[in-house]
């Protein structure tokens, strides 16, 4: 393995913070807005309706509680306005939004790789605005390196696709096997960026690939970001500046 | 005039809630979050620039923050992505929309009402799924009559027509002459209201219409909706339940 590191990628969903459990409790929450608001459904049978929902028109649909009061056949309180059971749910959701968190162990891992040389970048799926926002709402608009933030959406081509990862490498200037690649989802994450060259971090445990199996082994594998710092220090000889 | 009243609408914007002073609070809150963000421009040229967007892609147009970057030559800080600016600009206005608050006399007014056989509704223009998410913010969902919401945009038809006061009428049950329209609109909320035969209240001094003149005097004006109770006990012998 080349000791010449020069940057370190992070997948931003369920790497960076809990999205899963993060759009359980939101959607969670807007259902029961959403029958306290006038929806008059059971509410274990709407939230499996929604996650219908969001599984036929994809997570980046926008108007999942709209569909949803459709879907439940407009099974309103009497005389109560369809927009305002909606509303109701739309408001949760994103109210929930503002209670977003990363996970601590990736603050600090962000804040250990300040002391270095390294480039700190992102490397995500999804729309352009949407993981941004996210990044707005853990607070780490700050955290990374200029230029290097990449979202499928804006270079028109997603994981587990690995010419996105070469993209990104490109972009930063570096070869593949200068870069690490830090992500949760062994197919995804691991056999994607393996493939394009780089180097491999599976982050085990956290979200809803915690049980997948890929076909390339990781590189490293921790159940904390506590442990990167270690993993540069003695695989790559990076030195962290303590001053 | 009719003592026969059956039932009192209100505008939203500007008549339940300060909507111009919180739209003003939002947009700033939304501009210092982007030159945080790494908008490399001054705050008030900013300002000034967002409200020309606003104007020119009207207030309901979905991309005012994306449209300013643009507008404003794409001049961010070196190497940040131009949707962390923009997210950060919708975050903060986002975050703006959970203070929003009623009139604390718009609420002791709907108070009132609940004492009284009036049906009490909203007459208001606009998106509906806006119009319902401020329902929803201000804690209004619960505040009005079954199937009393009329959103221009569900009726295809807004103010000043004539017709959509028409149609609300029509929906409730009522001659024009037994409702009674509180709005703080010269024109498009009182001259609209009276043409359509209504009973018309004018709130005074709230918004951005506070100096403009209609073409018919309103039936009643005030400044503040706790004068509604004499307005409809003295003139209209509406009863009020203490029980």
């Amino acid at each position: 393995m080349s000791r010449n590191l020069k940057a370190v990628l992070f997948d931003v969903d369920d790497t960076l913070f809990p999205s899963s459990e993060f759009a359980e409790m939101a959607r969670q929450s807007a259902v029961r807005a959403m029958v306290d608001a006038g929806l008059e459904v059971e509410f274990d049978l709407a939230m499996e309706e929604l996650l219908d929902v969001v599984a036929e028109f994809t997570s980046n649909y926008g108007n999942h509680f709209d569909q949803l009061v459709v879907r439940l056949g407009d099974n309103l309180r009497d005389g109560v306005h369809r927009a305002l059971v909606v509303a109701a749910g739309v408001r949760a959701y994103h109210d929930t939004k503002a209670e977003l968190r990363p996970f601590p162990d990736a603050v600090r891992c962000i804040d250990e790789l300040r002391k270095t040389n390294l480039q700190r970048g992102i490397l995500t799926n999804g729309l352009t605005i949407k993981q941004a926002e996210k990044l707005i709402r853990l607070d780490l608009q700050h955290a990374f390196s200029p230029g290097a933030i990449f979202i499928s959406e804006d270079l028109g081509v997603a994981k587990p696709h690995q010419r996105i990862f070469g993209i990104a490498c490109k972009r930063l200037g570096r070869q593949p096997r200068e870069v690490l690649y830090i992500g949760d989802n062994p197919v995804k994450d691991i056999d994607a960026a393996h493939e394009a060259g780089l180097v491999t971090v599976l982050r085990r445990g956290t979200g809803k690939h915690a049980q997948a199996v890929g076909a390339h082994a990781p590189d490293f594998e921790v159940s904390s970001l506590d442990e990167i710092r270690g993993i540069l220090e003695r695989e790559f000889g990076v030195e962290f500046d303590e001053g």
